[in-house]
């Protein structure tokens, strides 16, 4: 499946250039051109998926068994003390391309890539009755 | 293997109690103690593993077919119309428990996460430099 007005499909097809890093006969790695940091990279699906949750558990296993290895390697040319991995669904999650892909953001003292951790509590009984609806949503 | 001083592994092991969402051999799910936004989930290997480039690939794919369908509840439970995967490696990158965990965080108009997005652009043969580094770390 492949849609010819997604940038990523077309990059994924060889229609468009990128700086590739890893290809498989599921996935590829490249860099972004708007990097948050240098050596951001990008790991997608070749086949077209807005959003995670289209995906099935067999390609997502396929396409991120290979995280790992380019973390690693992210880590090691740019010397990076730290990363995030971040993968964003929906305009109000700051997804900008509509093709799932995931963000290997290398981190450095003073970059600029920052987010803020508004952790807060559930009230009392509030997580159980939240649990209870996302299990029997994953039924 | 397992780590005694690893809250996640205690958790793992069932020695701490958790909203549990869903367990393998491989992985476990459960919500988030301190949520960014109601239904914040987690999703770990069970085996410790402190940064994401110290697993393997077999056991990154393993752990991560599970991210499509509690994705796909956790956004049912919630009717969140958008939500991100946050993985932090190392403390510049936000990262609280030393055991790789995957972060499923609904999102909400309003909600109180952000991150801001400093987006740049290589020079002129800077990115091809990078490239050649993150090859050569591949190898």
């Amino acid at each position: 499946m492949k849609s010819t007005d997604c940038i990523f499909c077309r990059i994924a097809a060889g229609d468009i250039p990128c700086a590739k890093l890893l290809e498989t006969d599921e996935a590829l790695a490249f860099l972004d051109v708007n990097p948050l940091t240098p050596g951001h990279a990008l790991l997608i699906p070749k086949t077209h998926v807005e959003r995670l949750d289209e995906m099935t558990g067999s390609l997502a296993g396929q396409v991120l068994r290979h995280l790992p290895s380019l973390a690693r390697a992210v880590q090691q040319a740019t010397g990076a003390p730290a990363y995030n991995i971040l993968q964003n669904n929906g305009q109000l999650a700051n997804q900008a391309v509509g093709h799932v892909h995931f963000h290997i953001i290398p981190r450095a003292p003073g970059d600029a890539f920052r987010f803020n951790w508004p952790a807060a509590q559930y009230a009392e009984g509030e997580m159980e009755a939240m649990r209870q609806k996302i299990l029997a949503a994953l039924e």
